[in-house]
Parts: structure tokens; sequence; C-alpha cells
């Protein structure tokens, strides 16, 4: 099978490369002429027999996912399959379906999760769309999945948008647990009882509930940098944090957890909390309690 | 009425005034020989009638109260009462009673609110102990609640413990509504929509079902200081919340309001979050997310 | 001056009669035909001076208040304003007011709190829009609002929108308050240290720091019905919580308590919870921990 | 080695078996004589080699756990080791350490974790203690822990106490995760556009950044009972997640994800909210909506 891959990034790049060691042919697209396989879109698609074109679209989410899927609306033809496999809002994937149908084109959500990892071990996917189409693509997600069972690392989630809902949630989750492990560190680290604190990390790796590949990557920074001293606790927040939250307030699921691991990232980015102010100032008025003067 | 009044803080200090303004006489202790009307907690006892002294005890809790107790069960006798006014955490009350009873002292806590309002306003109060004594000491608590009805602004709640655990839950309450004022405010200031913050927040005082006595103090504050601008957002807490969140814990009760308003006071007061350092380190690991360096 | 109503319902009702005893005339609309004045928005635009008319739209959010807002534009022309005055989200306002203003017609948004005492005490309002305009309406928005300083109790908050952004803050906050309340009546009431609950709460209602009109009001509560034996712990949610907490998100400001205190509501309603039969799904996994069957 | 296994329920009778295979010798003692090696706890003591002794007491915490370490107390002797390996309160340990200490008996905490899968896959230890004393026990920790690495499975985490305030720790983790897990699944299942909820997880557990150990036994769960339908949302709590939040009070880190972990569970254990009645009748005092009369 023949790949076009568009958007040669961390992710991109490692996805060209493991689709290649699984014996297919993948002609990538970058707008960095050092990494990009041809010279423009156009070439891309000319490089594949027509009506049979796979072109798997890895870049930024929004604007320039919408700009790539308008180019390759005009570019590929009737029996050509476009997959978007970033990050992308999973309510805009009906809409390029829709676009992309009109001339014949079909469209694939996939959601896509293992990070610089997936090279080695492979990626997890989450895929929506048309089972025919899902099942002519699969020689390239199976190139992409881990190995053994295929339901292990690999599911047609449902229809067009399914597979990035399953990926948004995923991320939702990952949020959860990521601050529910850096809560544990930190109450491990401030108590003086615990004289070794990466060790016990370490040692929830094997034989415990805990033990995750998240844990097996924290205890990974913490064996090369000890104390995390090198490190800002200031957290980016990439999105799909922000989309799980909307959606549990769009169908009225709690969401206690992921909610407060996102408003931890956003507190952490924060350089003054004007709502601590507010706090501040109000104990002043009643209490007469004094206040830190700003900085 | 004579009462004698140990502590002559910011608390203990209106509070005589407010019980003088009633026209009782009031003997006040304080260690500080510049507000004191007694040298000693022994001069204190000595200015009063025995069988029929009245001693509000306004000190810090914990071991100071404790301390002020145990000297107070050595120098009253049958029929003198003692009152913890102070924020004293409800379980050190009933050990408090147990020993004055059995010199034949009585005891009663009483949560006070109010702040350095307190004279002016009087103060809110809820008592524990025993009805006859409380009925005894009433004209002390007419003279520091509010003018108006007793039932708003007094409660005998309930036994020894009561009227600290009121407090107690009070306290707790102040923090989530401080700090639902607070996300309010911070969500108007971060708008460019909104062009008056300080006068939309005026506006809430009347009519809407917003208004408190601390919007109030808020916009009492804004006035003072527009923007908050001389203010850290560092905020201290005091014992009462987290008391309300453990006890919340052993009740199984459900606070998420009340300890989300206990962590945001934690979190001001950190200059960096060990756990947001090792979410920022999962990130790295996982998907080779740019960290930002320590400072 | 002459003021159209439109929307007869609980509050568009009582602002008719509290505008009419202010000295103004009202013209009120409803399709309902025994509360309504006129028999359509027609007759009810027929019935004002052209070039001077003020017409109030009072009706729920959304297709509804398109609805009438598009027929409107429609039968207004050059000089009249029209005023929404619903709860609308703060977003479907510039929309409004620019299809308005290509046919003259001013547009301002108004978020209105009080609720059903309103009529006695006073509207709290909020307005955005033009400044011209604004003061043309004035003595409408005097007839609304409480008795006293204009500040306190009405805000020209900024431009189009920030009036209904204003209110869903405000809304979002009084989330907060009422959870704040509601979580320290359950630790009272779960404690047998209290013997009187409802007690405890009113003497909150003067002097303390908790003292407010939402607490006055859960105090009235429960002594119409003591513990509450009368009413479900079902609580719906009407929008403006749920637009405040994807605002906090579309922000990045970190909102624990208010999305905290919407989440305990879409909980109450839950009948059963799917995400907490997955965690006891979890323990019986690991532990071989007992679970109940489903009901 | 010999050791004596005091307690033989679940964990316990796994754990005897584990440490035969491993080739040690055995006994077990538990009041239950159909599973019992020995008669009494007199007996197990008679039948291991004074000074040599390692007694492995694995009773519930609290009362239990007290009686038995007092029993054992009288029994050992100079030289023997005493191993608390429940869940105790690791403010428990260091009481009983210093009673034991008095007679010359070692004593080590021992936090374990692995539940049912442990006698399978091993267990993993975090030990707090004298470093002497777990060199001494170290067969026994080796026998128990998972193969492989010692490191990933075990730890010294410090003195007395360490072992079980690390295993409450990880317990507190284990809460968030297990909560995150949930309200993914509750997102997942709450919409229509996922067809394959059981699937999307399971293709989780290869690949993504989500795996763990706890995802692979959720989907095991979800396998044997697809929409769980057969189980209730009720959640029992053990304790150690409570201690983890007042561990958190009590050093002032700010714990938002466990606490609502925590908050969760008692929640799901709720016939009724007094809380969210309060809020309900709040709502019908200002607004005058309609509230769900009690069932």
């Amino acid at each position: 099978m023949h790949v076009g891959l568009v958007g040669l990034g961390k992710m991109g790049a490692n996805m060209r490369e493991r689709i290649r060691l699984a014996g297919h042919e993948v002609t990538g697209y970058d707008r960095n002429p050092d990494v990009t396989d041809v010279a423009s879109l156009a070439d891309l698609v000319a490089a594949m027999p027509a009506g049979e074109r796979v072109v798997w679209v890895m870049v930024p989410s929004g604007a320039i996912t919408d700009s790539v899927v308008n180019e390759l609306a005009g570019l590929l033809g009737e029996g050509d399959i476009l997959i978007d496999g970033g990050n992308s809002y999973y309510q805009d994937d009906l809409p390029h379906a829709e676009l992309l149908a009109k001339r014949g084109i079909g469209f694939i959500d996939a959601g896509v999760s293992g990070g610089v990892w997936g090279l080695k071990n492979g990626y997890g996917l989450m895929v929506g769309g048309d089972a025919g189409l899902v099942e002519r693509v699969m020689p390239v997600f199976d190139a992409l999945r881990p190995p053994g069972d295929r339901a292990n690392g690999f599911v047609h989630a449902g229809p067009v948008g399914a597979g990035h809902y399953s990926k948004m949630v995923h991320n939702g989750i990952e949020y959860g647990l990521m601050q529910a492990y850096a809560e544990g560190y930190e109450l491990l680290a401030a108590k003086d009882l615990v004289t070794d604190v990466e060790g016990t990390m370490r040692a929830w790796t094997n034989g415990t509930v805990v033990r995750s590949w998240l844990l097996d990557l924290l205890v990974q920074a913490l064996g090369q940098d000890p104390g995390l001293a090198a490190i800002d606790d200031w957290v980016e927040d990439s999105g799909e944090g922000r989309w799980t939250v909307d959606e549990a307030i769009d169908l009225a699921v709690p969401a206690p957890v992921i909610s407060a691991a996102l408003f931890a990232r956003f507190a952490s980015r924060q350089g003054e909390s004007p709502a601590m102010k507010a706090v501040a100032a109000l104990r002043q008025q009643f209490g007469g309690h004094a206040v830190k003067p700003a900085p």
C-alpha cells in the first residue's frame, strides 16, 4: 500500500518510519524542505495511483488542518481516502467528511496516542468512519498499531467523529491520571518520614495497583533529574482537556477529577491569581488580617 | 453583671468595649501591660465575687487556650463560669469542660463571628453547653450580639462543643463564599468585554441574588485599591477550614466546594508546586513537549 | 415613558407592575391571551410612538429570544430601542445588535437579578450597549432597580454583551454560594452534637461574616419545612452555570468552586452513576471487594 | 527462613502460599479453625526458634491490629521481628515499634499492594524501619515481591511508619486514577457517537499514554458485564483515601484530584443528599423554581 503522509513533525516523521518498516511505501510532505519527500501537496497526490490514494494528515488541529483538508479536497478524487490523524476537535470531522464526500473522497478520523514512543512501541489508534473505508486502510493501521491482538491498540469506535471523540476523552483521562500521580508525588516529597521518594515511586512500577506506563515515565524523569530541580512548575495544556470538560458540561456528566486537573494547569501558569488577591483582600476587610503587599 | 475578659487583642478589646457600652462591668486581662486592667489572672479572679464569676477567654486556640483554661481551673471555684470564645477546635471543649466540672466550674463554648466590625454591628454568637449556664450568661450574650430578635445573631446550638462546631462550619462556608466571589471577580477581570469590573460588583450589592456582607466588603476593598494592585495573592488559612474538611471526611459528607476553597489557599502560598513540576516532567517524557527550565 | 414588555411570565409580569408603579406606561404582550395587553407584537409596536419605542424582551433565551428579536427587527424602526432582559448567552448579543442596527434600531442587553422578590425589592441590573442608548432608557432602569444610590443595583458594565456576561458570572457565583451553604448545612445536620440546626443557621443571619440574602432564604425554607423533608435532592441547572465554566475554560481561569457546584447539580439528577459503577467494578477486580448488585 | 503469618484472609492466605512456593517454611494462624495451621498465637510463636522469629501480621487495621501486636509483644522476645503488613494508619506504627522495642522485638511496617493478583504476579512492597531489620527479613520480601529487579516492586522507604505512609499515598493515587478512568468511561458511554465503548477502552490498553494495569482490569470487568448492568453505583472506601486527604490538609498540599475522587465515593453512598435538598430549596425560594417533591 502506498500512503501519503502530510506533516512530518515529531509525530509524523516517526509514523512515516514505522509505516515504511512495515513494508509499505510512504511519500511524505512537509512545508519544511529539509524533511519533505516532495515539493507540494500536488506532487504528493500525483505520486500515488488515482482512486487508491490514502493520505494521512498529521498537522496541527484547527486552521492548519482545515487548510490542508480544503486543499486536498481539490487534489484528490473519487475513491481516494483522507485520514485526519491529528488532534482535531471531533466536531470538525463531519464538515470535513461532507466536503470530501461531495467529490467522492472518503474520510476517516483517527485518534493517535503514544507520543514519541510510538515509533518503537506502536501507536494506540481510535478511528471513526465508514466500515468499508476503515477496512481498506487496515494495512496502515496494522503497521502503526502495536503488535499483537488488533483489539488491543486499535478500535473502530463508531462513525465519523468517534475516533477524535475517543482520543479527546483519552486525553482527558490522561490529565486526571497525571495529576493523581503528581499529587501523590508531592505528598511523598512533603513528608520528612519518606527518605527515598524516587525509590518509592520506582517500587510502585511492579506488582502494585497503581502501576502504569505513565508511572514508568515519571520514575524515569525522577531518575534523570532527582527532585525535578531543573524543571519549572509551568504546565501547558493543548486543547483536548478543555474540550473534554466542555463535553462533560454539555452532556451533564460530572467530571470533578478531569476538571480539577485542568484547573491545576491553568493555575500553574498564572504569575499571580486575581482570585486569590480578592480572597486576601476580603480577609483583611472583615478580620483585619494582615496581607502581603504585592511584590 | 461583672465579666472577666482574658485576651485583649483585636477581638477581645472590642468585645470589652461592647460589653461595657451595654452597661456591664468588665475587667480585662492581657499579657500586654499596655492594655490590661489587672496584673494577673489571679487579680482578675479576685476582682469578681466568688461563685458568680463569668470569665470570657478570648485567646489563640490550642496551647494558649489550654494553658489559660488550666490556670483558671485552679483559680475559679464552685458556681463560676468559664466561656471559651476563641476559635478552639470543638473536640478540645469536652476535656476542658470535664476538667472544670471537677471543681464545680461551669463551661460554655462560644463561636464568635463578626471580625473587626463586631464592635459596631454586634457579634454573631453560637454557644454550646448546659442550658442553665447559658441562661445565666445571657446578659453578656445579649450585650455582644446584634440588636433585634435574639434568634437572629444568637443560638444555643447544643451541648458542650456545639458552639465551636457551628463556628467551624460557619468558617468553612465562609471559605466557599469567598472563593466563589473571587472566581467571579477573576472572570470579570479576565474579560475585555467588561469595562467596569468594580462597578459591576458594586451593582450586585443591592437587589441581586448574590448580595451579601462579604460582597459589600469586596466592593469596599476594590474601591480602596482598584484592581487590588497593592495586595499579594498569598492567602493564609487559620485552621477552621482544615477542620471543616477533616470533619467532612470523618462524616463521609461530600464537601467539594469547601475543600476546593481550602486547596486554593494552600496553592496560593506555594512558591513552586512539586505536583505541577511532576506533570510538566511527564508531558516531556511521553510527548517530548518542551518544559520551562526552573528559574 | 412608554415601555413595551414582551413576555409576561413570572419575571415579566412583575416587572410590568414595578414599572407601572413608578408611573410609566407599559403595554405588555404575551402569547397567553389571559395575561397579554395586546393581541400581537405588531399591536404592541403600533401602540407606541415611532422612533421613541422602548421594547423590553423578557422571554426564554435561545430560540425564542431569537425569534422575537427577528420579528421585532421587522416591526420596529429608526430610533427605537430593543432591550433583551432575558438570560441570553452573551455571545448572542452582538448578532442581535447588528441585525437591529441595520434598521436603525438600538440594542441593549440587560442582566436582571432578583427573582420573585424583585417586584418588592427592585431588581439588580447589569446592562451592556451604547452609552447614549443606556441614558435614554435610564427612567426604566431607575424604575426597576432598587431605590437608593443608582450605583448599588445598576451598572453600565460595558459595550453590547457586557450586561449578559456580567449576569452569567453573577449566576456562576450564585452556584458557588448556594453549594457552600448547602455543604455547611449538611455538616451541621450530619453531626449529632448540633441539636438546633435551623436555629444555628438563623443565628448566622445577623452579625456574622456569612450573612447574606441567600442565607436568609435558606433559613426561611428551613422554617417552612424543617429538615427539608418535603423536597427532593434533585437540582436543575439553567444554563448560566454551564456557560460560566465554559468561559473559565476559554479564558484559562481556574474555577474549582463554581465547577464543583455545577457538577454537584449534574450528579443530583443521575439515577445511577456510570462512573461510580466503573469504580465499584474496578475495586472488585483488583481487590475482590464485594459490590452491591444493581437494584 | 521460617515465617509466622497472622491473618489468613484473602490477602494473608495468598501470601502464605507465595512465601511457601519460594521455599520458605510458613506457619499460619487465623481465628478461623478451618484455615489456621496452629491453634493460637502462642502455638505460632512456639513453632519458631526464639530470637529468629519473623511474624508477619496481616489483619484489619485499627483495633484488631492493636490487639494482635499487644498479644505478640507478650509472646515474642529479644531478637524476634514483627512486621505489620496490614493497611495500618502510619501514625500507629511508632507506638507499636516502641512497645515492642521495650522487649527487644524489632518492628517493620510494610505496605502491600497487588490485591488478589499478588499470589501470581507478586506484591509491590513499601517498608519502613531499621535497615538491619529490613535486611534480615529480605528473603521474605524477595519471596513476596514480583520477580526481576528488586527496586521495581520493593522499597525501603524510610524509618518506622514510612512503609504505611507510602502505601497510604499509593492508595490515594489509586482513588484518583480510578475516578479518572471512570469519568472517561462515562463520557464515552454518554455519547451516542461512540458505538463501541468497550472496544475503545480495550484499544487503549496497548500503545496509548493511558495504558495501565487498572485499565486492563476495567476492560476485563466490561468484558464480563458489558455496560456494567449487574453492578450498583455504590462505592465503599476503606480508610487510606481519607487519611491521604487528611494528610494533604495537614501538610498544606493541594490535593484536588484525590479529594474529588474521595467525595465522589461518599456521594455514591448517599440515598439522598441533604446539601442538594438545600440547593433545591434555595432555588425555589428566590426564583420560584419548581422542586421535585421527596419520594
